[in-house]
């Protein structure tokens, strides 16, 4: 049965889903920047001990602990922090309640492939500054007269990390627009742009728990800007779906916050596997931009990235590549346990001898 | 601080929240259409049997082990499933999908409030038309050219609920139109429009898991439908935000489903006090259509609502009021147990001798 053409002229036309790979065999996954350690202990524990009768009771769509908690943490205001199902449902929010200009938007055209799929769904104007020669933000770009900003930083696919010098360049240019850094990779990185929060009010610095935290699982993130546009946000938010966040999340949320060694340790063992694997992956003959996050989007001038993407993946080793304008030649490869590593450096060394 | 104008010009605009109330103390919230019954027994089970390491995993976005649970169930294909945030979550991607015409989409004058907010949020031309003096959804109106149509069975607030012959008449009459039959109370009322789903290609049932199954708590929702109608929800959702449904959200969803026989004693229980409860509201004077959900849409002669609603509040019994034209007059009263409804009845008897 196929859908018929009376029914199909009002349905959103999209792009066909290709679901990404979930290899249930034993594998090396390296291919969705997932953490290889587990979360918090304490996230455990929290979850065991949970009253599941209270299940039958909405969840606080203020989500008032979670949001104590990152206040706490970051030594700001409760009214300074908005959270949401994973930074993906915080950014879109902010798509829909900052980016209502007739000017585009501007976010660099190598970079989170969802910022340009928001857009689209939510009619916003947009214009794609290019990434130069280096992969590196040309920040001139972003003086342009414009409808909002965002970028990652670092960025993704590129692992580049900008200081907050650059940043601030940006947010400097641009203080009649909001201006969203989305840092779900900082910890890895360096200093967060939540330095400038008191000084700029146009900004507006999204983290998840995903990365760092290890819970990509429970899909949790969150924005911290001042109160002004933290309230905007929730006015939006709630003006159509009070409660997104489940109880669970809420509960374990918490916890992984408040362990504060645990998350420190964690993100010390993957930076520490990521700059040996730099090393490796240099003396193999691989190039790459500095790598500043908890992957490396790396190529090697005489192996063809597609061919070894796809011997990667028979031997049972994922990485993520695309076939797109000026990244197909690249490979990103995510930061895993250093035996995980070990297991991708004992295929390339073989894979790159025999070539 | 305030927002700087040159900043808000940008911002959207919407009605500023006012958070529903979430009484510390203790008090008998009949005020959320809550179930008063916790969820079933295997969902504390599976969640304390949890492996937590694996949150460092993104969730399975496909959701295929609870979509093979709710298919099972109701003896349909796993591509006749779609799953979401609780049915909030399903209904406004059922609006982003479908409803994409320049005809105005219809629903009731009277309903969720949620339908108007998505219809302008996504920008989508609606018409609302009146219930009847009875509150009746008046089926002669549904046969007006339009872009789509969405209403609950029972409705909400009024709790009528309307037989399969009616819906298949809107059916009918609306070959070329999504219809979209929201059953969050169904499983309180009477037969669910699922049996019309190979009938006509134009229909989708949404359910929830928030009211008979426990579980406001952890946001799951679901729509069955035909495949091509699911696949087209599934293209839109997988293209703007894969993973939504948390690890536990997924694992407790499927102990839900699997334990029949808890979920249709509790349905019971409900269903019971309800037609005791309507009895006690009957002897006391109180006016309602005939409640098939759990709650009751009730109003007294003699008593003024608004008042009632604080009297009630003020004792520490929480229950809905609206101060909407048509229905300033009543008030909205969630079925709790039976002991919770005894507490109700007292303070009622006690208020309408002395007035």
């Amino acid at each position: 049965m196929a859908v018929r053409e009376e029914l199909l002229r009002n349905i959103r036309s999209v792009e066909p889903y290709v679901p990404g790979e979930q290899p249930q065999h034993k594998v090396v996954k390296l291919n969705t920047n997932e953490n290889p350690y587990p979360p918090a202990p304490g996230v455990e524990r929290v979850l065991k001990e949970m009253d599941t009768d209270r299940f039958r009771l909405y969840p606080d769509p203020t989500a008032d602990e979670l949001v104590g908690s990152l206040a706490d943490y970051y030594g700001v205001g409760k009214d300074q922090v908005f959270v949401g199902v994973g930074s993906d449902d915080v950014i879109s929010m902010c798509f829909l309640t900052f980016f209502n200009s007739d000017l585009p938007i501007l976010f660099p055209d190598i970079t989170y492939s969802f910022y340009k799929v928001w857009a689209e769904l939510y009619r916003i104007p947009y214009h794609c500054p290019k990434l130069d020669e280096n992969f590196k933000i040309v920040k001139e770009d972003y003086y342009a007269e414009n409808g909002g900003i965002i970028f990652p930083n670092p960025n993704a696919p590129t692992a580049i990390y900008e200081d907050l010098e650059f940043v601030e360049d940006i947010l400097k240019q641009n203080r009649d627009s909001i201006v969203i850094v989305d840092e779900a990779y900082i910890d890895f990185a360096g200093r967060s742009a939540m330095e400038l929060i008191d000084k700029y009010d146009n900004l507006i610095v999204t983290q998840t728990f995903s990365k760092a935290r290890s819970m990509a699982g429970m899909r949790i993130g969150y924005a911290i800007s001042n109160p002004d546009l933290i309230r905007c946000l929730n006015d939006v938010k709630y003006s159509f779906n009070s409660y997104t966040m489940n109880q669970t999340a809420l509960a374990c949320g918490v916890e992984a916050v408040e362990d504060k060694a645990y998350f420190e340790e964690g993100v010390r063992k993957i930076v520490e596997t990521r700059e040996w694997a730099k090393e490796e992956l240099r003396k193999l003959g691989f190039v790459f931009p500095d790598a500043k996050a908890n992957f490396i989007f790396a190529r090697h001038p005489e192996v063809d990235a597609n061919e070894l993407f796809q011997a990667l993946k028979e031997n049972n080793i994922f990485v993520r590549h695309w076939n797109a304008p000026r990244i197909d030649q690249y490979l990103r490869i995510t930061i895993g346990t250093r035996e995980e590593m070990e297991r991708l450096f004992d295929f390339l060394r073989t894979y790159i001898k025999e070539k």
